[in-house]
């Protein structure tokens, strides 16, 4: 018997009251029944996102969602500017792509966070640009974006705000009306605790009379569609067949978050993400983020001598614990230990005592136990 | 406490073994361990599917796997034949129309099937035509379409074949390779037996060919990612986020399925059907299907006097039985009652008696106990 344990940035583990929740009876999703599960489900991801606008649910990846806020928002032709720290910065870039966007895009070196000044010139220079297009967490090296600051260069510009929230929102901080963000996407297998298969999108009013104007093609994406089932006879539905149990699901997860509060979830994973990062250093190991370290994860430079791949393989296979590697240009250089979503503090100690011991398998020179000791020390430091 | 029942044409019940496949711990994706669950899923998919074609598998409602059907063998201007015979017909018809392509329209009365003889006509009328898009089962109307006669007429065409069989597969006979289907879509939670959530495509090498080419805007249900994702060194794999807790439900759900075998699914189905129609004959009900009448659902006409939405209603809020009412134009019109997916002898005899007792409590003029005698009877006759 092996005891498997989740800690990648998404998916991530699953309370087991919420699992539970999947295993009940399918309900049909046209009844006054479902609709008020759906109902109270949205008005908590409201409050998840810190916005009074609608927001739109669809079965689809994280993925899709961002692909609506894209179709939605471009026409061939447009110009957008794209801010990439990472993998799915080149996500952004591909989307733009594929819609014949002309791309202005924003690169800084990877394990850095976008620098708002850079987006003001970005801005300043490109008065055309329909959208602004960045992560408030960027997966792939463990830094997020200051989104508070950018929202006050987009607020008086043309451009669109568009936030890919997926494995940010519901770990750390984020409020879509007060900072300004006009399109966030939302996926649901990171910070909201239920397996993959929904997305979210939601849309300032700024953003609404964009997509309204849009004559881009779509069908399942679009997001008048969305808007359209959501005002029907004061119920909300969805235009296509609603996921029932993943939604069932969500309606758990989403009241246990709103008991926690917004706040105290947000604490909760910057402490644990802390108490990775001080146990890293403390092995003498070296962060990938070089700023902005990210609370959904800590990226971790693979010391010399260690094959990365390996190290993670070893993690998975002999210790039951799949953490995630690098990605792209960085696959085989770090790895990836999430602190995401339904975790506590005992979670930060199996992660850091888990590449401790695989480090040390693999031949790094790790003296056993100390990186625990340190994650141990920094959670009590900061009263977990 | 009322006991529950779903006798709508999807999303239907859910095998309890499946259901509790759900409750167990979210497997990270992209680990061997879920792929040789994927790897079965699909192997199983393409035995229920009758094909040796990849099949593809997404997170989205039905209506995404007929999306990507649209835009990935369409571009616009191009000319479709789109062979509508209810509600779903329409889909297709307002899916050509979002990727501005010219349609030809077949709409036979609803509640007749798609003739071979004008289908023939509009092909040999429209040489252009780059594909006929029609449903194999509409549930609509309760009505199927001849898919194998209608498969001789595209195999000399340059149109390809596109089938929606959301509904119809894992239900009623389907051969994709032997029928000369082009393109097939599959949703998760009718025949298969799972919930909503998952859908399907698969496709010929006409298909392909077609798909390689086509430069419609797409990114999410581009079916070229789809495809590369699935040849990556030999395992298989989803270009996006697999949806993994329906895919473990997916599994297991195949798994029966091909233990029954697919000919003897069908024909419990035809079996089942056929009980529910005698049943209603002889209340002296008029069944809405003129002809092919739908094996994953019986349509029956209300009569007169009987306000049809107050009888869905009363059969739902009062029974506990979600029974589907009618689309659209049918809209209170008629009711229907699924024999869809995870069925056995005795839910025919549920939904007579509960179209029997709602039927009389709402004033019609029932015999109670008749339609449920010959529904029985039905059964014993087909050896069930």
């Amino acid at each position: 018997m092996k005891k498997k344990y989740i800690m990648a940035p998404g998916p991530t583990e699953v309370p087991p009251e919420v699992l539970a929740e999947a295993a009940k009876p399918v309900m049909h999703h046209r009844t006054p029944q479902f609709r008020k599960i759906l109902t109270e489900a949205l008005e908590n991801m409201q409050y998840v996102l810190g916005t009074t606008r609608h927001v739109y649910l669809m079965a689809s990846s994280g993925t899709g969602a961002m692909e609506a806020a894209m179709a939605n928002t471009v026409s061939a032709g447009d110009k957008v500017i794209v801010g990439s720290i990472g993998a799915f910065g080149e996500r952004w870039e591909n989307l733009a792509k594929a819609y014949g966007a002309n791309i202005v895009k924003l690169a800084p070196e990877w394990g850095y966070a976008l620098n708002p000044a850079d987006i003001k010139k970005a801005l300043d220079e490109n008065p055309d640009a329909v959208g602004l297009f960045i992560q408030l967490n960027e997966t792939s090296t463990g830094v997020y974006n200051d989104i508070e600051a950018i929202g006050k260069l987009t607020a008086g510009h043309k451009a669109l705000l568009v936030v890919d929230g997926i494995s940010g929102i519901g770990a750390q901080p984020f409020y879509m009306d007060k900072w300004g963000v006009d399109v966030i996407v939302v996926g649901s297998q990171k910070g909201l605790m239920i397996p993959p298969g929904l997305a979210f999108v939601s849309c300032s009013e700024k953003a609404m009379k964009v997509i309204e104007a849009n004559k881009t093609p779509k069908f399942y994406f679009d997001l008048k569609r969305y808007e359209k089932s959501l005002t029907k006879e004061k119920m909300p539905d969805t235009p296509w067949t609603s996921a029932v149990s993943l939604i069932t699901q969500l309606n758990l997860a989403l009241r246990m978050i709103k008991e926690e509060t917004n706040e105290k979830v947000w604490e909760r994973h910057a402490k644990l993400s802390k108490a990775v990062r001080e146990g890293i250093k403390a092995l003498g190991l070296e962060l990938f983020a070089k700023e902005n370290p990210a609370t959904v994860l800590t990226s971790v430079v693979v010391p010399e001598g260690v094959d990365g791949k390996a190290l993670v393989k070893k993690i998975r296979d002999d210790y039951g614990i799949s953490m995630a590697g690098g990605q792209l240009k960085l696959e085989g250089k770090i790895f990836r230990i999430g602190t995401l979503g339904y975790t506590d503090r005992f979670d930060p100690i199996t992660g850091v005592a888990a590449a401790e011991m695989a480090l040390k398998e693999l031949g790094a020179n790790i003296e056993i136990g100390k990186g625990v000791k340190k994650t141990m020390e920094t959670l009590m430091e900061q009263g977990y």
